[in-house]
């Protein structure tokens, strides 16, 4: 029960935060962000600067070229890399690679990591993770996946359609979910670069900040050599766990980041602006927005921070990172939402960055499992008693 | 007490819904549209559908080319309107024209009439409302006005910054409100066409459905003479009272239509995609969010028929017309933003229209007095015992 | 579209407000009212006044001692009455006397009538309504009915146990609701001081405003002849969606009362009482309260109004007033609520009725179904395309 | 950041929970129980049961009888302790008696420690902590302090009426706060039995579980030697927030073991109640609410641990105690409201102890300064920008 952020921890934030300060605030009027994100040219620029400062790939481990963070963390880390929507790219943490990293470290063989998750940490290449499909395939329920994958001698041949699919455009490889014919889910690792793969559009959608953008991927019997599985044959739902908490609560501590970036700038005009004879934030009705941002930013980071705690130990935390993708992604958003209030008119437009920290928060409440997934599947532990153990108090 | 719509009302309203239906929704996709709303040729077309299927300007008199509505008809007639984003241009009865058109039939000379509201009212033409200013200026709180006119011989020379100015791009003229040197606010009218006029630029705003969007605008020492002052001198604010409540209940007729279309795209979708076994909508934690939409929707209406029906009794409004802007833009907000959530990934993206509403509509939380301005005076009214007679009930 | 109360309505308004201010306010600290209501002698002194002012059993039909006014009458009348918590006793509109006059107005034989009804009406007697059975019997579910009825010659036998029997203790007779032989459900008449009615305990509830509290009543074989069977066999469910829509209104109109007596007590506070320079409701935290009950009574006024409108031109209103049930309860308890918290500390004492209504009305939300039966229900009708119609908008 | 509690102190809740589970909940329905808590003899028997269990007065240091936990280690033990409602009037850590022997410990002399702390840590007496006062006196707002304190040769003469003062009947000595003749507030010590001190009446409150109930009592000239000033003269503000902030927080971590406790029954219900065909916790519209208590149970939690570390750290904690006042008292009165819910009319009944624990907790949104005081404090150093260096991260 001890609060404290380790020193050596502490120093790390500070150099992160001087890092966001100095190097990529002032990069975010860089006319190269386009609706689906900043360009590779710019990307590869703010990566540079990451590596100069000795700060990239922060989750990944030293062999790999990584800084090795435990779970808590990349929970300091990721909050002040996500300070700047900016930030998460620069240091190579973004949605979805950085989730990518982390499954691959974990699962893929050495000529696979060495083929596919070096680049990809060193910065240099982008990935993307082909699961969501549109209707009727894989949504919030993975069991409807559609995508089949038919083996042809040593081979598979994938064919099936995927949407949402983030980063795809510009990504070197994807890891692709497929359900074979005896109806398990397999994962497998392809380049982009291959017939078979089409990209057919980027979706046009509230988010800005994510390179490459949401797209919809189509595969006409992509031809996947045996080599390239990820782990095991017809374990892709259990690797799809393995990504899931820890992608879930990476994704709750760069918004959180992105949340407090919203906070100072409301807070700065709250102090700054008057109206009806005094400074806006003396007016109750502003200043208990700005204590309840402070409350709900208070309790997203604790409840991260716990969750980060659980897995650290060991823990699978399907739980814990449900409750924290729920609490988190619900008081982040209230706060985008009260900054857009207390900004007034400008709180709608681009004269701050309040406006765009809104749209592209909004998903968040979705991707990663809706609320409403989370909330039933909360329930469903309570009412069979599992969540105690788990939840270890 | 009584809710029925009148059997003509009804009819109208059938009219204007199939207007909609037939005509306006197939314009959906055109690729006419920007940042700033649709193009004017687009809205030429529009407006000549409209006018061909008599339905022009619905809110102005019969005089000048209208359908001379009541508050109620209006009601009826905003919510089917809004039912598309484009819908209100092509009636020629968007913001701020609108409210315009109403305030030069309320206040202005028969020759200003002949001269601005005859062209505005047949959809020939669009105008501005010069009234926001940025910090330090009015906002909020219109006490704050920094734009100044001096008198120069028999005309004014004005001179100020202002923002948000809806529509300035394209505008053929503009309602500009200046304070004299005594400090009393007084409406101008003047061309956009002239020295002294600089549209700055056209902010960057999360909305995109008002043509011309919403401009910086500059005045330098523009020159109008006496004959063009709009009602009397130094009454400025009370015009803005008259224009007030009733433009902000039409913002809440349109928003409405707007809310319930996002509902129905929701609803369908609920219906038709499957997720654990069931229909989306079967899930209590997805119909509960269409049963909420649902009495949000009907509270917004009401609440809007009753502050109309108020206004054609000849009552100012101000109390009533506060709450109903508070219920309706609030109960709005939560509709589009539920129909968001019941989409899932779709509803952060272009596959369907409720991504732009939901982008659209929460700017109008705060247009037109924030939610914290309007609950502020309504307190006030109620510790000062005024909200009953007013509220007449 | 009018929102008019009528000239005549609004006098009998007058005089109810009158008469609730002059002789049952002065009431309200007769030290003769119990954990479960007022005493016996206390209710039959208060009807005495309301039948001295002419205002007794407002709903029922000339015929049988009442004023006959239909649904949307009843709105005004009642919420006036519900302004004390005592109102509704004197009156003799509480429940559950005030549906079981309506259902046996609405369906009960002559006979029955003059035997039950005429004496009901006149305030003589009270009377309660059996339906709610403990676990695993008829709750939300009614389907779930487990009280039998068993033919036995020219009479049935009915056997079982309910709960939440408003009223049952000092009841003259009971409504029974019992499954027959062939599980079709049916309603009986019979007297309360029989062998086979035993009222095994009065429960401890929040509330304490119903006369004879809320029973446990069991059945042992209680002999009811045929001719006491209410409306037809069989037809036990139909009868009780008849009692349900209206009597489901009028709890909504007198807590609507209630809920306005607790908003006046606390405006009065916020103007008196002062803290940190100046009168509580100047302080924005409070005055935002104050706005916020102002616009929720609104509301949840305007929607009982509207489904009383509905049932005045004859439909069934099952939507409507499922959607009111809901608007209603959980706006006139976040009513009841804000004002204790307005009134700080003393809004948790017995210093002023606040305290009592936030006790009396916290079984709202639940009685009458729980608002989670009638957003499901909602939702259903929404899903099926059904709500349309029947909402007649 | 470590989340673990140390084996010592589980071994310590295990111990806690045993005792209330085998002790005290058998306890519960024992009718030496009224309007304002439990009788003294019960009382009595309840503290030897937790003296023999060696828990007792836990927060005191071992000189005086307890078992000196720290900050964090009362979050456990008193979460565990509030999970009945005679919880902590067993273990003698209740309101106000916990916060007078922790205020008496850290600012009374030796012989005020030994004439009026050891008692009290014994459990042998009761106390009572006399600050509020009836409108126009300090409420909320502590510099509206009307009760006076005249020097009287080496006595001060206490006059003034205080209200609301928890456990004044029977209580053994007061701790008083009055303002000298120059303004300045001050503490003084006095047994209860003497004439100046009168006791009118105990307040009729919503609550039942405080022994002595809110009293108001009378102060007409008691003669208080100087020796019993408390601390120094002219400090009683300072020394209010010394009691405060610890105070505030362990009715945090009481509430939350009662909060839970109604989530347990609850959660127990909804597992055996069937309703349309299932168990009541397999509709997602109960589902859902069982999660939000989960997630408001753990964000309650987490942050009262924060607050502790800090307390423990040697920090005032102002900043951290307001936000956890108002999180955990706002989150623990959503899980005790959505209990009611889920309960169906049960839950507003005396069948199971969720209405107890539903009407005895509303006022703690209110006592220990509304969530409106909190908010606005809060706001203010926001504005001063000071919450973070408080704040520590």
């Amino acid at each position: 029960m001890d609060f404290e952020i380790p020193a050596e921890l502490a120093a790390l934030r500070q150099r992160v935060r001087a890092f966001i300060a100095d190097e990529i605030i002032p990069m975010e009027q860089d006319p190269r962000q386009t609706a689906h994100g900043p360009t590779e040219e710019l990307r590869l620029e703010l990566v540079a600067k990451a590596r100069r400062a000795g700060l990239l790939s922060a989750h990944v481990s030293p062999e790999y070229g990584g800084l090795g963070l435990d779970h808590r963390s990349k929970a300091v880390f990721f909050e002040e890399a996500g300070y700047s929507l900016l930030g998460p790219v620069a240091l190579n943490i973004f949605a979805p690679d950085e989730g990518n990293m982390h499954l691959l470290e974990a699962v893929a063989t050495d000529a696979q990591k060495e083929r596919w998750l070096r680049p990809l940490a060193a910065g240099a290449t982008r990935s993307c993770f082909c699961m969501t499909e549109p209707d009727p395939g894989a949504g919030s329920d993975p069991s409807m996946l559609a995508t089949t994958a038919v083996r042809d001698g040593d081979d598979y041949l994938i064919s099936g359609r995927k949407w949402f699919i983030t980063g795809a455009k510009g990504a070197a490889f994807a890891i692709i979910m497929a359900k074979l014919e005896d109806g398990r889910a397999t994962m497998f690792l392809a380049d982009m670069d291959q017939p078979g793969i089409t990209i057919e559009r980027a979706m046009d959608t509230l988010d800005r900040c994510f390179p490459g953008g949401h797209c919809v991927v189509r595969f006409d019997g992509l031809r996947v050599p045996a080599r390239d599985i990820l782990g095991e044959l017809g374990e892709g739902f259990k690797y799809a766990q393995v990504r899931l908490s820890p992608a879930r609560l990476t994704h709750c501590m760069r918004w959180l980041g992105a949340a407090h970036r919203a906070h100072d700038i409301a807070t700065a005009y709250a102090r700054r602006r008057h109206a009806f004879g005094k400074p806006l934030g003396h007016h109750e009705g502003v200043g208990f927005m700005l204590a309840d941002n402070e409350m709900d930013l208070h309790m997203a980071r604790l409840s991260i921070w716990h969750t980060a705690w659980v897995l650290d130990q060991g823990g699978l935390g399907l739980h814990d990172s449900s409750m924290t993708k729920v609490i988190a992604s619900e008081a982040e958003w209230r706060v985008a939402d009260r900054c857009v209030q207390i900004m007034g008119g400008q709180g709608v437009t681009g004269e701050t960055l309040v406006a765009r920290i809104f749209a592209d928060m909004r998903g968040f409440r979705i991707y990663d499992g809706p609320s409403e997934v989370h909330r039933w599947s909360i329930a469903k532990r309570i009412l069979k008693g599992l969540h105690r153990e788990e939840h270890r108090q």
